[in-house]
């Protein structure tokens, strides 16, 4: 135990509550942080849950009632590890009893959310982290250098794709994430705020919009309503409800700089998993990353020899490379959960220092103003500018 | 030689010239036909030129106008292969003098022009051949089996782009591929003209488009005129003209059978040199392709057995796969030129048994259709129907 | 904290102290465990060094001489962290005193200490497992899975390769992986016997070996000698030591049941970081296997339809794959220490039911009796069987 | 038609006479030689067959004797379009009589063969062609051209495979090439012919040899014996024979500048059509090759900058590549069939200038003394140095 000790409170033990909990548990392992973070309490509606859940990973206490956590003297973070529609209420009381904030994403369920999310934070003097977990995939942060170092040159394209299989089965139950009142749209929400959060990281900010959306399937079994933020789904009637959300959503953009860009976010590319993959090309090289591979990023250099150029594989797994002197040797990958580690390692670090880190509620407002406006577009058919 | 001698006369004697000229050079070797073409005329402005070009592709006679070659009785086949400013009043007076027509694409100007061509071959009753050759990659044409075969069940996305970097450089002058009144437009009219080909072969007719263009480079120094059809282009001036046509184009589309696709064209696409990739994902399975690795087909089936499901990479060169049969043993590749070759032996089939073949005008209409509507999407910032 | 507690010790804090701390640390959290395992001491020669060690992972005490911790009453499991040249002593040791032994790979130098390793370990009823972690990277587990399940049919080739790059720079120094005394030989031994593992694993045994081996580099700088077992060396002189392993080895096999293999294991394959890859083709089928993307296996069908065979890439990242469950949704990878994890799931459980594990003792002599008939054939030349 | 008139006399219609024939007919097309190759005359055994290959292809004669075209005086050239045991007569008498000789590979049936072939050639002042084609895959050139630059710097490993899987089935018919009275071996023969060549030619020459053959089909149905030279082969009866070459074939050797080498041929590699892949390690970089992506070739450069290190595929299409700015423009893919062009342009070159070329029977003779080596390694169990 190093340095100060800084208590967590997490609220929600699903899935995004397993990957959290793994991150604070292990930064210490493997990062030298400036404090030391305890995992203190979880909380969730389910007492008998939320207890198995925190015998599992070391959590001291455990508690039913958000609002009781939040205001707690002794705890220094607040780890919101739910679904969106609950993050707004909770990370507005949670900055105003001074809690730091690390909260899943997407942000919130519109720019007003996101907003005061960020105002009481910034008002309240907290650090703030939206969990755009995948800046932090050690190929990403190196793109991120090479664009900075200047070795891309002028940027012209943006080109990305999220693209899943999940819901592929017309079967499916009604899950949550496909219900407006919960997630507020579909891939465009869930997946889309990935690649647009990654745009603004490694191009810049956005211009103008045009988008489509549509769906395939329009109703499905009702689900079990438990589901909410559970990555398992079951079915509980043959009735069927209708899906609220779209399907798949294809996005155009102009970038300030002058780039276009092009997003694509479905959970219909039958043998897409988790796909994320996108493509950066520059006056002077080319980047391109997918996350299903993610140790690796491709890299163009216009600057190579003339008759020995192409797109090189690198290995992200060298000392040399971000955050990977902390792991293993080269060669030796990492994988999704390490990302969460990484996020943790830096959030720790930016409470501790009182410094602040990226991407957070500032952040999360961008990317909410461009993913409203593409629902807007492809509502109305026409371009629509951020303001 | 085999059957009814059909004679050619070729115009233009450039990029296309070469290739053409090739394939009916080449058609007879490896494939049995119903009839033997001729390379009997060779057409082109500069003699010395189309001299030296005939002789050494065996065309058997030289011409320097147009006109002489189509109007003779003794040629069956009129081949153009010229940009497309200049297909119109060949291809127009080819057929009102009943010769078969295969044309390089993009088929025209505009929708009037490729409408005309396809009325007056109609009523001439020649057979018309639109040389989007792609369609005749043997994965590209596995491709269409797989779909018609119902193996990929109904389709939900088509996701491409045509990407090149031959213009990334500033000091890349002006060539006839720049301006507006050559080339209609940039890689919108070159390259989308093939992918909504493919688009329309694969998946379906395109009910409405949202499109965007932009310019990298406005200016670029003045090219030797005489570059118009070659590939190689040089600057004769430091003074600089405007490029009238764009740099790149994004368009998004609803097809009418319910799926999304998306279109990207581009010649900054720094390392890539002719990269026309498409995905295709249906309800049962998906396919995508990539033109560099032309001799793959990708291919991921949902009713794989769970645990083994994958995306398949097939070596489209065994002798059950289209076209293939032709060449050499399973294992060793064919190339670009190939696809000319096809396009040849199934023109000449269709010419020798008074059948047709496809693409033809009437396709090159709904592609200029499309892409006009791209045009006209991205100046009015809206969606834009195709009637 | 579940069913009975078993209490650890572990001897051994560099490298691979780091790797198997991580893995009981976090097994718990992800795997329903019979038992549950304690960290409770960690002993290594360096007082000062080990606690820190100790302190970072969890471990409750700390100890700096090892026969003080296989003697230890309330020690259950004693776990071997160490260069194969301390495996010997320590392992027969713990065995007497009944200890269950988690052992680093290669088991030891020579089939002479590996078989009274084993014969001591049998005598004493106690769980002994030699960690050839690859076995339980999920798509190799996939692998012998489609083997047995006898998907790939009789067996014909097997093609390995295991290739770094960590000593091509002549300034490297001479690590304690460099010399005989420490190390017994080089990649034949450290990385070949994972290779022969695997071989084993899923094709059989080997009847005979022709084998070769080679150095490039003959002498190189001294290295400071406490970086026994560690991955950073220093050197700590001008002056140079003889290289006395192999930098370098080859070797072919006839298997018992009538395949044929090879294996290559090399330090000096520029821009191969940990590359461990295998080929298996079969009567009905083909396997390939890549450490460096070890979250995919390529699987070929020769009864897949005619038109659609290929090479099909799977992302062993599903529910139904082995061990997948236990981490997160298809698509999200895993990494390298997630195998150590596996190993150490399988061997509580093992150790918990009375149960046995593999690969084990008896398995590390079959390895090293391949290892030593490939040392010995490069020496004499000629086809070695094994006995 | 330039300069001299070379007239070409091919033995053999099948399947190498198809793809030679192509090369003389379109060399001339894509190249400007120094001399015009003239398709005169073409012979075979069967009449009809050879009459009909003639008018196919365009060459002028036919016969039926080969020694009336050997010693005919209007021939300059002998192209020996057949299986490796009809080399060695046609050779020695073609070169009596002055002729040049291309001559398909392997060279011979053994060293006493070669080493006649070369004897008498040099003797009669001819120049000789080995048509080891794979040399003259651009890919392959610029591999040559980067060692030969010493951007790979000194040669650690060289590691080759050359798999196929066309007779995996039972029932395949025994053709020649399982038969040792025609094709002296398997793939040992057929296939590693082309990978020691291409090792001699990136490498260097080979010391010593260990090598290891195998048979897993001993007998299989007899086959129609006009199959000799063709790719179709039906089996007659269903009675059997016995296979006389071995099924597969692995070798190691060490170079005479000290690189170790592992070459792997087989026919029994499910899903591998015709994949003869190599990779090659050197103190500077690496390369590696797949004959299946034949445009493409991997390269490593240890001198790019740390953190951007990682194999690059080149896309071999460039005109800055060997053999390319004959062709098309970058990115538009060559076959398997343009390397035949390549060696009739450069052989057409070395005739007309009186110069020589490689590889040739020289050549011809260092790989079957391999080869031979390899064999009789396999036989005795033991190293077998080259002479």
């Amino acid at each position: 135990m190093k340095g100060k000790r800084l208590n967590i409170g997490i609220i929600g033990y699903k899935f995004m509550g397993k990957a959290h909990s793994n991150a604070w548990a292990k930064v210490g392992q493997f990062f030298d942080l400036p404090a030391t973070p305890v995992l203190k309490v979880a909380c969730g509606r389910n007492l008998n849950n939320v207890t198995a859940f925190a015998e599992k990973w070391g959590w001291e206490e455990v508690e039913t009632d958000w609002k009781q956590v939040v205001s707690r003297d002794d705890i220094d973070i607040i780890d919101i590890a739910l679904p969106q529609h609950l993050h707004y209420e909770i990370a507005v009381e949670a900055a105003k009893h001074g809690k730091h904030i690390f909260c899943e994403k997407p942000i919130a369920m519109d720019v007003e959310q996101a907003t005061e999310m960020y105002n009481v934070s910034e008002a309240n003097g907290i650090v703030h982290y939206l969990n755009h977990n995948y800046r932090r995939v050690p190929a990403i942060a190196l793109a991120k250098q090479l664009i900075t170092d200047n070795v891309i040159g002028e940027i012209y394209h943006w080109r990305s794709a999220y693209q899943q299989d999940w819901i592929t089965d017309p079967n499916f139950p009604l899950s949550w994430q496909l219900q407006e009142e919960y997630a507020k749209a579909g891939p465009h929400w869930d997946l889309n705020s990935h690649a647009v959060d990654l745009a603004h990281f490694l191009v810049g900010d956005i211009q103008d919009v045009m988008a489509m959306t549509t769906n395939f399937i329009k109703e499905r079994p009702l689900a079990n309503p438990d589901c909410v933020g559970s990555l398992k789904v079951e079915a509980i009637s043959t009735e069927k409800g209708e899906v609220t959300v779209e399907d798949a959503a294809l996005m155009m953009v102009n970038f300030k700089n002058g780039a276009v860009g092009s997003f694509e976010a479905t959970r219909f590319a039958n043998g897409r998993k988790n796909k994320l993959s996108f493509e950066v090309y520059g006056s002077k090289g080319s980047l391109t990353f997918n996350l299903e591979r993610m140790n690796e990023l491709e890299y163009y250099s216009e600057q190579d020899a003339d008759g020995v150029k192409g797109f090189r594989t690198i290995s992200v797994t060298e000392d040399v490379h971000p955050y990977v002197k902390h792991w293993w040797p080269a060669g030796h990958i990492i994988g999704y959960e390490h990302t969460f580690v990484h996020a943790a390692a830096d959030f720790i670090t930016a409470v501790s220092e009182a410094g602040s880190i990226a991407p957070n509620f500032k952040d999360g407002i961008s990317i909410i103003e461009v993913l409203e406006a593409g629902l807007k577009s492809s509502l109305e058919k026409r371009v629509v500018s951020i303001k």
